[in-house]
């Protein structure tokens, strides 16, 4: 999996520093908290003097995490080694971390990672960045304390959703078990990672569900200021309700409308495996991936509405003679 | 975890057996059929004529299985070795098993087991009665192939709800590894018994979620029978929305009310670990576990509420403050 030549490298310059600073990205999701935190942990324990910066803080589902509290807002140019994990490009540190600063080591599973560091271990087949680190951290002769098993744990379970992408293989299943091992506690972190949530976004999905339409393959929804409001939602998106549609029975896209107060509405989109809905984000201005895209449009709610419905219903229908054909 | 001779002499039955009839459980979960499939298939592969019953078929969620087709509606007697697979009595099996037929091996992780058959192997601390079989088949020198894994997975699956409830150890994880290396796809499995669901359950949910109330930590919420109609959803239950109630932050105790067609209530607990709300539903006439329990009461929607909640908010100040006294 690693090329032993960079796993060197990057440990002689891990065990030479002092002061270490690791960053990971904007907004950062369990993986980008957890590979950051659990990275930060485990040099702390051999005795290393760590910062981890997150430029948008720790979101709440994972402040039960160690060290979470002591997160700052910028790395440290200046430490002996500095570190970006899930960082596909040196952008996506945000306030965090300027893209004029060098970069010592770069840890990432993404495939389109530029490899802007000194030392780049990249591994695209890996389902998180924290599972890249569950591996590292022992060839490099680091311990994994039970905390940063905790960290680590928590990385691979959001990036898998629970051990449920296609990615994960028997090897995940065993990394995960020495972790636990190791001292993280699989249900408790499972729990606040992935199942835990706000009462308000809660009632701001079923305003959502109670209007959810199906037809085809198609499955939509819609999401007003007024549901916000009612909710008490605080969040401008849709509390990852999309998600949701394309589990739907029969379901081959999901489509949600989420109004917007500066008169745009933000569109996502999700697809099942074997349907690609990026081309239709990129066509309204946006972008993503095959199963996953968004775009932000200008208009009322119903119109944006209609011209996205339209357009993915054409996609459906032609991809569908596509298969018919034999073109897929 | 097994006792070596129940296994030798469940393994004899088994391999003397020309005829095989494996039962489980009425109303039947992703355990009771994974089980009951997966043994039947890895027996069959060997050569034995097998039969597996349930006495209400397949949920559709468990119909992609091999084997699934062929699942008849009674047990057979007369078999060389008959089977009772994740049942905690011999009544389990519903009429798919009279009590009054012998049972030759009986294979479950319930702790309450009444020890019916001839060979018992109970082994509560199992997760499910398919993680003893991916266990027992090898054992027994029967293989499991890709087919028998997907079953196994499956119940594995269902029943620590994909690797989160809290006795999921590393052993568990590195039995899933092993069923996953014998063929099993695990994102393909989880998605179908875990995932998928109907379009109207969604928007059944919709209804009751966007009614849905806090005070402390309860959070509750009622489905009418208008919601079952507009929804059209055809069951009279909840469709399982219950179990979303306590996973609000927060959260201490959810409560659902169902409304019934003939003037009665369905209520449905859940508590968070730590919480018993099974004397509760024993004061209204039902009953239950600890973090999940149920009542059918008479009444209308209104009053059953108030009369629940008002009980339910006792159990809950009244815990508190054992809890602050430090009783429990």
């Amino acid at each position: 999996m690693f090329k032993s030549e960079l796993v060197a490298a990057a440990g002689e310059r891990l065990k030479a520093a002092r002061t270490v600073s690791i960053v990971s990205h904007a907004r950062p999701d369990g993986d980008a908290v957890g590979s950051a935190l659990g990275l930060g942990l485990a040099l702390e324990a051999a005795g290393k003097t760590v910062t981890v910066a997150l430029a948008d803080g720790v979101p709440v589902a994972f402040r039960h995490l160690a060290g979470a509290a002591r997160v700052v807002s910028q790395g440290d140019p200046h430490a002996d080694c500095r570190i970006l994990v899930d960082c596909g490009d040196i952008d996506r540190g945000g306030k965090a971390w300027l893209p004029e600063w060098p970069v010592d080591i770069n840890i990432d599973h993404h495939k389109t990672n530029t490899r802007f560091a000194a030392v780049n271990i990249v591994v695209p087949e890996a389902v998180a960045t924290a599972a890249m680190l569950a591996e590292l951290l022992p060839l490099w002769g680091f311990e994994i304390t039970p905390q940063a098993a905790e960290a680590l744990l928590t990385g691979m379970l959001t990036d898998t959703i629970g051990f449920r992408t296609s990615n994960v293989t028997p090897h995940t299943l065993r990394l995960a078990a020495s972790l636990v091992e190791r001292g993280a506690n699989l249900s408790e972190l499972y729990f606040k990672a992935l199942v835990e949530r706000s009462f308000e976004s809660l009632r701001y999905w079923g305003r959502g569900l109670s209007r959810v339409q199906m037809e085809g393959g198609l499955v939509w929804t819609s999401l007003t200021l007024e549901d916000r409001k009612v909710s008490g939602y605080s969040g401008n998106d849709d509390a990852d309700l999309v998600g949701y549609l394309p589990t739907v029975r029969g379901a081959a896209v999901g489509v949600i409308f989420v109004e917007q107060p500066d008169g745009t509405v933000k569109v996502s989109w999700r697809a099942r495996p074997g349907w690609d809905v990026s081309t239709l984000a990129v066509r309204f201005g946006g972008g993503g991936h095959a199963p996953a895209a968004g775009a932000t449009i200008e208009g009322a709610l119903q119109e944006v509405q209609e011209a996205v419905l339209a357009a993915t219903r054409e996609l459906l229908i032609h991809a569908q003679h596509s298969i018919e054909e034999g073109e897929h």
